[in-house]
């Protein structure tokens, strides 16, 4: 397993990777923050996602046993959605069609500054996103944009070996949809007063 | 020291607390998401603040030695600041007057549904505010909420011995004017740019 897949195992876990496998035409999502595509399906990577509105950020996350692969310097996995799909949620407690996810990692540090103790961040590691789109055939699909600094501009959906256990853990394991709401604490209260939670949480 | 001073000591690092003692009534800082007072200088707290520009999160920070008070169950600090103060501050590196800045802070946790390792966001804490308003003679003020559930929808500055370390602080150790700069990496590279960080930095 090379290091990308390593963090991509470790971190997918703030929202995880399911894929769309095969595409078909059909009406676009109308938001103005919503996805843009290149060439049909290759997502256009959002330049101005820091300015979305934030959904929780988690230090370390990972699906694998404690002590197995627990890393010295742990990264930070910032989750953003486009505005206008978080207010729709805050509505109904669901995603509307054009909902875009960008899942950002960062490096941590420890001691700098006046930092004695706990971690912050620092610099950027990657950037994947996550969209809503009825336009592929399960309804969602799942980016990769490379390492930075020299990310790619535009990512075609993950597709065939890369995804099967993706699909596997989204669709067993998230509280909404295929999003892993439990872990956005201010959503996850929304869900639960719109009973859109899936039986168990 | 009660368990709010601990918390705030622990946690006030991430953008710390320095405070106007005194103040005199001029010209309102005038953005549409600019501070909003209550009797003159009463802060009305924001409710719309999870909307904001995220700047960065935090876990446990802290600038007390470690193994001093390191807590089994560290919490996170998330910031955010009113969006066209970060719109400004992008374009000069420098906080126009009426910046609010909010720190959030949340519990968090560890072993729960997939996550096996690292932590995850949960319940709210409290809600502290610093504001960057001329009227203020030091040009800044601190704002404390209380804790969740039960916040004051108002807050008076921080004054007297409440804030004397406070002042002391933010006056040697931040990057920019009074904010931890060094600990938003987004921000960081724009006050480098733009030849605002403090010698040193």
């Amino acid at each position: 397993m090379d290091a990308h897949s390593m963090m991509m195992k470790r971190l997918a876990v703030v929202f995880g990777l399911a894929c769309g496998i095969t595409f078909s035409l059909g009406s676009r999502a109308q938001q103005a923050d919503g996805p843009r595509y290149m060439n049909g399906t290759s997502l256009i990577r959002p330049t101005d996602y820091r300015e979305w509105t934030f959904l929780s950020s988690g230090l370390g996350m990972t699906y694998e046993p404690p002590g197995s692969s627990s890393p010295a310097s742990p990264s930070f996995g910032n989750v953003f959605v486009n505005p206008s799909s978080s207010r729709s949620f805050m509505q109904t407690g669901r995603w509307p069609d054009g909902t875009v996810f960008i899942l950002e990692i960062r490096k941590s540090n420890s001691e700098a500054s006046i930092n004695k103790a706990g971690r912050f961040q620092t610099d950027l590691v990657s950037i994947e996103a996550e969209v809503k789109d009825s336009r592929f055939p399960d309804g969602w699909a799942f980016f990769l944009f490379g390492a930075a600094p020299s990310m790619r501009s535009a990512a075609e959906p993950l597709s065939g070996d890369r995804v099967t256990s993706c699909v596997e853990c989204h669709t067993k394991n998230t509280a909404v949809e295929r999003t892993f709401v439990q872990f956005y604490p201010t959503l996850l209260d929304v869900a639960r007063q719109k009973g859109t939670l899936k039986p168990g949480f």
